[in-house]
């Protein structure tokens, strides 16, 4: 039931986007269909999701999370932008391809700024959870300290994207803030 | 895995209709997003399928497939419907929305095509199986017989909605010949 669940709730989505039809112009919802088909398909948040079950049946077949020779803080973040960062970004840009008058550097700029929280997002997450044991972590990899300021500076750089963006920008700012900083 | 590849090919499935745009009327992609969403969704397919775990799970729990008093072959029609029927129909009527010039009253036509060739496909199916005990079958409602002539009637009902097309809808009315009377 779990699983019918999510099937019916990813349709919905869809549903939802299709019915702003009479509200927006019918090529901006097929942009915003394209944009979350893609963030929620195979080479976003399921291949993200694969690559992190892969690296659980890595350790529960008692081998290394992470192969020798990789690069394991970059393929963790690859995991995060996939799984998690990409549709954060997708449900912020999306939204603001209905703007009227939305410019596409916009557009782009806050595409980018959601892809940088979701994955500081990611690495906030699992600095409250402070479990060094989770092998799809960057505080087991990095340590708290450094995954600390990877966060922070991803934040950063997020921030920087949307700098030009007036006051009305605000509450998206604080509410990066909040993901990456929030203790609990 | 499984889980995850049936959530990727969701996602593909309106990857695909949003890249139609550049060659289609971004608003008749809309409206196929709309039916496909629709036809996947809670009302439709997932719903179908939970209807179905439900008898499924009074069976498992000793008491009757069907509650007394209920018309059970109506119940599992409903099922047929939702379940198989829907995303048929709507991959039907789908592909005639891009047809240039396509008028609503043909599409509206292929589409209930679409739902009785869909329903007599899966009595077809159960007779197939001639599996008495699966209690979401018509064939362990009405028997062989009578399963057998409403899947006949289903489908001349079906051709009976595109008879005023002309011999290009002959390989859709062969699939549909194909999709019922089919022996194995």
């Amino acid at each position: 039931t779990a699983v019918l669940a999510g099937d019916a709730l990813q349709a919905l989505a869809f549903e939802v986007l299709a019915s702003a039809a009479p509200h927006a112009d019918p090529s901006v919802v097929v942009e915003a269909v394209g944009d979350l088909s893609r963030a929620c398909g195979s080479r976003q948040l399921v291949g993200g999701q694969v690559d992190d079950l892969a690296v659980a049946a890595r350790v529960a077949a008692g081998v290394p999370p992470h192969p020798a020779g990789e690069d394991a803080a970059s393929r963790i973040e690859s995991i995060h932008a996939r799984k998690s960062a990409a549709l954060i970004a997708a449900s912020i840009s999306g939204g603001a391809r209905f703007a009227p008058g939305a410019r596409p550097e916009d557009v782009a700029r806050l595409q980018r700024f959601g892809e940088g929280v979701g994955v500081a997002f990611q690495i906030a997450d699992d600095l409250i959870d402070r479990d060094d044991e989770e092998p799809c972590s960057l505080v087991g990899v990095l340590g708290v300290e450094s995954a600390a300021k990877r966060a922070e500076a991803l934040l950063t750089d997020a921030l920087n994207e949307i700098a030009a963006l007036d006051e009305r920008a605000e509450p998206l700012r604080d509410l990066a803030r909040f993901a990456v900083r929030r203790q609990a």
